[in-house]
């Protein structure tokens, strides 16, 4: 685990009780990839939506966080399937500075491992939360794979509007992080209107995160945030900044955009335009609003030490692109 | 559907809603690739998992079986899943005498399409059975899953023995079988002594279906089933009827095996050894006793019209190999 939960000690204790329940989880019932899946669940993540899950749980019973351990890993392995599926899918090298899952282990057992990795959640859901929430779980799923999909079909084309770019960001990115606070809202047995507040708490930091997510692959250098620079464009995706510079495109840069696959030089060039533009000034604003709005559902949710926890935790995740 | 249940009209018609609830499935919440997911849903399959878990139930309250077909639509969306995962992993380029899912889609879509289905059987399940019964799903495919991820790191490694063997197929093939049976006689209200006949029931024809059908890729002529003869073999996989064949090989059939990928002469070559021998003939006993014991099970069974029918069922798609 990373040191972003440090200054929690009592997040940071029970993140290390979701670890084990990970590892335990990867280790049981005779799955022939233990080891190498144990690599990748005990590397460097940050735990964000396990941690999110159980610091929205204390608005409601207290210590009902030591309960969900169980609950917390199916949402962070369902993270780590979806990681292993879109490195194979993107043919990624790398992840997390280390060789990828299907470059060490074959596509093959990176396809079956994923699926694997999902039975798993599905158990985990299905045995420690209600029904209605396994059922939640099952849900967002669908959505996020949903979205998946429509962004990869509307690959290299460039005439899309900011309006479907947030509802496909709310599917693959916010749709996560509303169900790790709705699952720890619901199981902490917070009362509904907290529930929405913090359904919509998860939904805006996702949202937020995505566009800095977008905004950090047309400006930042590989060493820092170890993801290749312009990984987005060269795909054909087309992220908020990329929107923002056509909308003021006199042409040029839909003509670089034109002949897929792009060389590094193109990549170089189409990132420069995006830069010279004000894309990343308005993405950044676009990225500011929905973390306001985050903080201001926080504000109004009951005052607990999770709350001052949550409103730091939010700053400093969603502050970095600022 | 095929014409495999036209002797039951009962059965059928509920097979019916049961695809109507696939369609439905498939059709809902905006998945993007519907009508391509429609074309694969409505083929020609047999629905035998639904159809067995429909007349499991009809061993407890009467009429119970009219609320499974969620239930059953997850079982057979399940098995659509593992099946256009399998078809990307083998590079098969048909499925059902049609162009394979990732063929028509791309692998991508074809990946994150399972995936999605993944997340709808598991929405089903938690939706439409008890949580216990959810818990019994996740858990199968987990174990579907490592099956298959033992099974390709088994891959051309002859010195496998038949326990090997039976403990792969009881994974990959006999637990979904057992599922269906568990569900619909769990759901159906049984009670526990039949709950665990009905389990076994499921578990033996799953383990004759795969021994089977592990013959009839040794002998099939491709017209006939569909599927192309001496897949197995050239997948490298050790079947029950190589594994015979092996027991008596002086050397030579082993001396074959020694250099994959194997082009067509050398996997001809391959089957001809293996139909020379006792193997086929051995093997179809091992089906037989299998089917014996399913049959057993079921005679134990209550005295009920779907006794008679999952009788005859049995039979015939047990009976096709010997």
């Amino acid at each position: 685990m990373t040191d972003f939960w440090n200054d929690l000690p009592e997040v940071k204790r029970r993140l290390e009780a979701v670890s084990a329940e990970m590892s335990a989880t990867v280790r049981s019932a005779g799955f022939p990839l233990a080891e190498e899946l144990t690599r990748v669940v005990e590397s460097d993540g940050k735990m964000l939506r396990p941690g999110f899950l159980l610091l929205a749980s204390e608005f409601g019973r207290p210590g009902r966080a030591d309960e969900l351990a169980p609950l917390a890993a199916a949402i962070e392995l369902l993270h780590i399937a979806t990681l292993i599926h879109d490195d194979i899918l993107d043919e990624s090298p790398l992840r997390r500075g280390e060789p990828a899952f299907h470059v060490r282990n074959g596509v093959k057992e990176a396809v079956l491992t994923g699926d694997w990795l999902f039975s798993q959640c599905f158990r985990l859901a299905s045995g420690f939360s209600t029904p209605e929430n396994a059922r939640r779980f099952a849900l967002v799923v669908g959505i996020v794979c949903s979205s998946e999909i429509r962004q990869d079909l509307d690959k290299y084309r460039y005439s899309k509007s900011v309006r479907d770019y947030l509802r496909k960001i709310a599917g693959k990115t916010a749709a996560l992080f509303s169900l790790a606070f709705t699952l720890g809202a619901v199981e902490g047995g917070c009362d509904p209107w907290d529930v929405n507040r913090l359904r919509r708490t998860g939904y805006n930091i996702g949202m937020a995160f995505q566009v800095i997510d977008d905004i950090l692959d047309c400006e930042s250098t590989e060493g820092v945030f170890r993801k290749p620079v312009g990984k987005d464009v060269s795909e054909g995706l087309c992220t908020l900044p990329l929107i923002l510079a056509l909308e003021r495109d006199d042409g040029s840069l839909l003509g670089m955009l034109k002949d897929p696959p792009f060389d590094r030089g193109t990549i170089d060039r189409i990132l420069e335009r995006i830069r010279d533009s004000v894309a990343l000034e308005t993405s950044r604003l676009a990225a500011l609003r929905y973390t306001e709005r985050a903080l201001r559902e926080i504000a109004a949710l009951p005052d607990k030490p999770a709350r001052l926890a949550l409103r730091r935790l939010t700053e400093r995740l969603l502050v970095r692109a600022y």
